[in-house]
């Protein structure tokens, strides 16, 4: 397996990872992708199965399967701790892999804006084991409750707090609240629809704080519909095992999920390089690392300026910078040169509960039932491997037609002591 | 909620529990049905999730949506930790619940025949969370293989053990035997389907011992066109992280799984009853407890004298018994009394592969691809939920026509340090 051809070396199978890799298919490289998991993840969807609309393997395929047909590539599942700049090398938790080229694409965790002791209390939403930890949570405060004789704790056990009002925030709070007023309720023996109460806070005076006033105000409609509770000029202070306190307002809960905030992974300390206050990588409109020609830093562990201020970490800005790094990296073989790159902005879209979303398509706003199915069908799109797309497809329409949520599975062994401390944690 | 009903208790919601609750839904009655799980599983296809060709969701229900539509039951989360049986108690977590009737049918779980040592290596196959775990130990090692470089560890991390030589065990190893040979090899780059060998072992003299002895080795035959070394009369004497110990020929794996013995949950001592040595309550053909006309024993839990032994640990006994404790419970309360319990027999089957199984309808013996077909139509019929019966159809087929292993995920943390030791570890 050895050969003269330059290894370009890929960390990170999201979205930009994925892109990188595809289109270096038919280059004379050697490329190696390095994930700490075993499968890319379709992030937009997680939040369906947090609210178990969807299985994991619904929104998720084999990195090795994704790449097969690709002669050229080599998967490893590893964890990177570091990169030698020096030596051109990536380290890994067993040995180091030697690179020509290097794609950083690790994207970002939640940020807890430096209270991590409320990581414990109110996961966010970044891996299965996130989405299915919150769902854990979920599913069973509504068990606690359903045997909770004391009204107080009741009330609490059916208060669902969700932390941040960007698109993740609106979609959680909007299929939490169809999760526990509509699809469960015909379950429970004592939990009506009108029990359980959701509230979506932000520290900001709208929802959708990247979309425009007009969408914003339809999002906060369309959620208050549901039955959601927004309050905007909340910044949380304090997040504990039974409450979240918002300046003077303390919302007694045992269920809070996080959307605020997200930071970069480490990859900026890997290179010693200047980073913004997200711990973004702040790369010019070549991508590059600053003082590494070889090296490129893309998705959401990128900061790149766009006409309106830095990108989004939003899918399409890491497919495309994706697919720019692998064809500077092709162009530079056979000594061209390629234009800066240049984001293509085709819109911005959210979705709220069952059959309402809103898109942002510049000039073009659109909401409602309209946007819910331009929603679908973009995500259905953009799922990859057919089957899952297939799977998806049937599972949204069979969800929206029926309400039912097929994946309400409680995984983890349940420690069924009293109270309600161990038991509403996630699995460990 | 206060009523002069008779309150029946169902201890297990698997599918001897849940036919009693179904038989009991329009007696005048009122029902609780007490899990430890949220959801009830369809354990005769648990081995497909172990082996990343179902989801988790595509078997499992939450049982509240399978009795939403019965109104005289509730339904309650919690572990038993005991029963008062003077008093007519069961006790949970949290409280105690009255019964004037009380069904027990809490399966069974492994046993190591006093190796308890065992388990951390040699995982069953019980829960979703054992089918998850088993499924990430069998993908961990495929990837550690992929990256190692000394043969000698490459061969062991390449060699699967499975223990047991039941329906449980030859499923086990069929299924992994196509994951390893077939579906998975055009995804790795050094691992061949010629790597790979999975190994069966019993200690008894044939396959399938419940089985009609041309059905064993036709199954035999089977497991051995699929590629399984089947070793016979081999019965295991240690089992430790890098190997399993059959007499005196020792077996390098790191990845083995247990399918030799169950023992019943511990409601015999629960009842201070007798019990023969799986563990298993004693009962007669009233299904009812020594000693106890209200308490009836049901399923695994129970050992009930057939016309040919004990009645085995399948889900055919254990629906019809709790049918029949349902039936006596509603005969009871108007005065009439009921024929013994007789277990009428339709048939044995196991399945060997992705178009292979056997099956025993007594004077008729179905094998090949005819056996395969009827066992797939069998099991999604049997299947609780239409959602689920057109998601596994589908899903089968699939898998059929495309060797496809869609639900390859490992899940749980990656703590990717070097070596075989933690990794190859269930998620903790």
């Amino acid at each position: 397996m050895t050969s003269a051809r330059p290894k370009v070396v890929i960390v990170g199978a999201g979205f930009g990872g994925l892109a990188a890799a595809r289109t270096l298919a038919k280059a004379p490289v050697d490329v190696t992708l390095i994930d700490k998991h075993n499968h890319h993840l379709f992030q937009p969807l997680l939040y369906q199965v947090a609210t178990a609309a969807l299985s994991p393997a619904d929104i998720a395929g084999p990195i090795r399967a994704i790449v097969k047909d690709q002669a050229n590539i080599r998967v490893v599942l590893d964890r990177v701790s570091g990169v030698d700049v020096a030596a051109k090398q990536v380290k890994l938790g067993a040995g180091r892999v030697d690179y020509d080229w290097l794609i950083l694409a690790t994207g970002a965790r939640h940020s807890y804006f430096g209270r991590d002791e409320w990581a414990e209390h109110a996961p966010g939403l970044k891996t299965i084991d996130d989405a299915t930890a919150v769902r854990r949570k979920v599913l069973l405060a509504l068990e606690r409750a359903e045997a909770e004789t004391d009204p107080v704790r009741r009330r609490a056990l059916l208060t669902f707090v969700v932390i941040g009002g960007g698109p993740t925030g609106v979609e959680m709070a909007g299929a939490i609240a169809e999760l526990a007023h509509r699809s469960v309720s015909r379950d429970f023996r004592t939990i009506t629809p009108h029990c359980s109460r959701v509230v979506l806070v932000d520290g900001g005076p709208r929802l959708l704080a990247g979309f425009p006033p007009d969408l914003s105000a339809s999002a906060q409609r369309a959620v208050e519909g549901l039955g959601v509770e927004v309050r905007l000029n909340s910044p949380v202070t304090a997040i504990a095992q039974d409450h979240v306190q918002t300046g003077d307002a303390r919302i007694a809960t045992f269920t809070a999920v996080w959307a605020a905030g997200v930071a970069a992974s480490p990859a900026g300390a890997w290179l010693g390089a200047a980073c913004d206050r997200a711990g973004r990588v702040e790369v010019g409109d070549d991508l590059r690392a600053p003082g590494h020609a070889e090296i490129f830093v893309i998705g959401d562990t990128a900061r790149c300026e766009g006409p309106n201020g830095a990108l989004p970490g939003i899918a399409p800005v890491a497919k495309q910078q994706g697919r720019y790094a692998a064809q500077v990296i092709v162009a530079a073989l056979s000594g061209r040169a390629v234009r800066p790159f240049r984001y293509r902005h085709y819109g911005n879209l959210a979705t709220i509960g069952r059959k309402r979303a809103v898109i942002d398509f510049g000039r073009l706003h659109v909401t409602g039932f309209a946007a819910w199915v331009l929603w679908s069908v973009a995500h259905v799109f953009f799922l990859v491997g057919f089957r899952n797309r297939f799977s998806v497809g049937l599972s949204l329409l069979w969800n929206y037609l029926t309400f039912a949520r097929h994946a309400r599975l409680i995984t983890g062994e349940f420690s069924g002591e009293a109270g309600l401390g161990p038991p509403l944690q996630p699995a460990q």
